[in-house]
């Protein structure tokens, strides 16, 4: 029975056969001392007969091994345990060194160069990490959305319509007529709630936008949720606090070692996380310096790192709400605050200093979505099925999406959105 | 503090508040009867007072509404519970009545009409089932799999080659530059075998095949695994009966009602699915016809329903494994048979007679894949980084994928694929 690296203390005394990758092979005189890597961990396999260590002398890093020995407890050893009087199989001996070298602490490579060979720079422990701690965060979403009987969804990706919002679509041949890749689940998600009322989905969408900054890619992984009968977008987000409670949870619970490799500690997410209003907080990154921005639609990424460090200041969080974005700079289906209709019932929800999340009340009256519709010039023909659903009764909703690959580079301290990507997609990388 | 309809028999004797759309309204005399249905199910609301009465006479079907009152069992009543002396409130008030009638045990409507109108429709309770069980089986299979220590992978979508199979894929203008839309995470989640081991993916794929078929669609929802060190594909087949488990007893625990709609049993996953090799399955599909099927290098859909016969018949499962299919009809990733290399270690599972999984072992050295690609007239060049992977020591591995779509259809009986897709997507259908 093969054990994990991960487990190896569990096993201490006995014999054990593990798997993996030759990691690092390093001799001290008659002594060799071989770390091996599986999926989990990394262990070390201490090895004295001098025919074994001249046989491992000839293989190359990342042959494959099985690898089976008697545990022991170490003071020396990393971890405290080892294993030895190994008998070791090689499964598959590769014949050339890996591009990158995957044994340090942190990976030797250039940004451009991990991604070229990701195939093998993700086998580095650090690199692999936040992933580790990506599946845990999806994890934790889903089973927090759940235990509030929401339903998990499955929506296309392939529409035929481009009129979400003002953002580029990504234009598919669809047996010669022209469809799009869903740059979100957003109008299936709201049809969806007049049938589950609750609905969640991980999937994901795609922007054609030429950004080429480190804080956009054009494919990353939404974390959606949309939800009927509330009362405003106050009842959303407490939804989505519960939500982060319950990601938050899951990486401790399951990522423990990958968290570990970056030194940073889980945030906590607070019972009541702080709220501003949009025009509080125009007020607040105006005071600080000599910019005017009191007729400004949106905030800048330097305003939301301001907002961030004023957060953590004063509310000692790592999480802001702003609400109230200005009508102009929203969706059409942006509910407006009833008080001050150039205001919305919406927000985003900033994670040390970046926005993470967007989310909002919606309409929900057909004839405020065609009233929306045409003071934005928008033809409602293309929306015709989106529209059906407001014609017959839907209820006051809202929701919000999660940027996974934002959501972990804020765990982890990632300045650039491709750290925490398995396969990213830009303008200059389709491959691999 | 709202209650669902589905609850309704914990709080009896007590006052509730129910909120969802008028499903039905039927008087009988000066009593009116009222069904409420939100999004788990649906409730009875006795309507004594005359002036209500009139006022929900007045009213549309699909209004939104909230009803506050006094909790009664009855055994008269659908699920021997009622609503009574109710409080209406109108939160949303349709102009027109439902382009398809919500309100019978089964939508009066063609597939197509259902399908054109599925923002409405999809609100039926039994056209809305199929998706509670498939959120249960998506549960179940990440739950069963998660167990045995797989990470959960997002991989892309928009892909540069488009050589993974001989079957058709999109084109996306990518930029300017050609790209394609993945037709499965195929070599993605091999590649990452090399990371984590063992891994999962829930996500959409596509396919442009201009199949027209109730079998086929050009997106589904592929619930992909992968696993390391394995000894061969019945390592696989293994985990794989594991997860079939899991997913039967999540639909079991999580959607029992959505499955009595059907009239259905759940399958039993037998700990040992019978298994026969494919060269078997040709003459049990031979012994019953004139057909000489000697030659054939794949099964048909009529085979597979002849075998799914054998299999209820002869080992009363709903389940068959079929093994060892031709190597000249899997694709060039796929592992031969070290006894018989004309034949494959790959496999299909049949469930009640149609195809629900392929998998298999993989080729997992580099020089067997420079051999298969060359034997196919396949350029190794597209799949540099693919190839990467394995030039770097990959161990013995395997994986399968079960179509999402399919399962439902086959827990339900479901003829057509459209029948358990949310939106689906065909040839004639990219909306809504």
């Amino acid at each position: 029975m093969r054990a994990w690296s991960t487990e190896l203390r569990e096993h201490a005394g006995r014999d054990v056969a593990l798997a993996g990758w030759l990691h690092h092979w390093r001799r001290l005189g008659h002594i060799g001392f071989l770390i091996l890597r599986d999926g989990r961990g990394l262990a070390q396999v201490v090895v004295e007969d001098p025919v074994l260590c001249a046989r491992i002398d000839a293989l190359q890093r990342e042959s494959v091994l099985r690898v089976r020995g008697d545990v022991h407890l170490s003071a020396q050893a990393p971890g405290g345990v080892e294993l030895r009087a190994p008998i070791i199989d090689v499964l598959v001996a590769p014949r050339e060194t890996p591009p990158v070298d995957l044994s340090r602490p942190r990976l030797a490579a250039t940004p451009a160069l991990a991604l070229d060979h990701a195939p093998v720079a993700l086998r580095h422990p650090r690199q692999r990490a936040p992933f580790e701690i990506a599946s845990a965060s999806m994890a934790g979403f889903r089973a927090a959305l759940r235990a509030r009987g929401f339903v998990e969804i499955q929506t296309p990706k392939i529409v035929g319509t481009a009129t979400e919002s003002g953002a580029s679509v990504f234009a598919v041949d669809y047996f010669g007529r022209p469809a799009y890749l869903a740059q979100s689940p957003q109008l299936y998600k709201q049809i969806l709630v007049g049938v589950f009322e609750r609905v969640f989905e991980v999937g994901p969408v795609f922007r054609a936008e030429p950004h080429d900054t480190p804080r956009h890619l054009n494919e990353y992984v939404s974390l959606d949720a949309e939800i009927g009968f509330i009362e405003d977008h106050t009842t959303v987000m407490a939804v989505l606090t519960e939500v982060l409670h319950g990601m938050v949870a899951a990486v401790a619970a399951e990522a423990p070692d990958a968290m570990a490799r970056f030194g940073r500690r889980l945030p906590e997410v607070p019972v009541s996380i702080p709220v501003i209003h949009f025009t509080r907080a125009l007020e607040l990154v105006a005071a600080d310096g000599a910019e005017d921005c009191s007729e400004a639609l949106d905030l800048t990424p330097r305003h939301e790192r301001r907002l961030g460090e004023w957060a953590q200041e004063v509310c000692g969080s790592d999480f802001l709400f702003i609400t109230g974005f200005p009508m102009a700079k929203r969706p059409f289906y942006t509910h407006p605050d009833p008080e001050r209709p150039a205001y919305s019932n919406s927000f985003d929800l900033l994670f040390r200093g970046t926005e993470l999340v967007t989310g909002g009340q919606r309409l929900h009256l057909y004839d405020d979505y065609l009233s929306a519709l045409d003071r934005r010039n928008l033809s409602p023909a293309p929306l015709a099925g989106y529209l059906e659903a407001f014609r017959h009764g839907m209820p006051p909703h809202g929701g919000f999406a999660i940027g996974l690959e934002r959501w972990v580079a804020g765990l982890v301290g990632a300045g650039n959105l491709r750290e925490v990507t398995l396969f990213p997609r830009d303008q200059q990388r389709v491959m691999p």
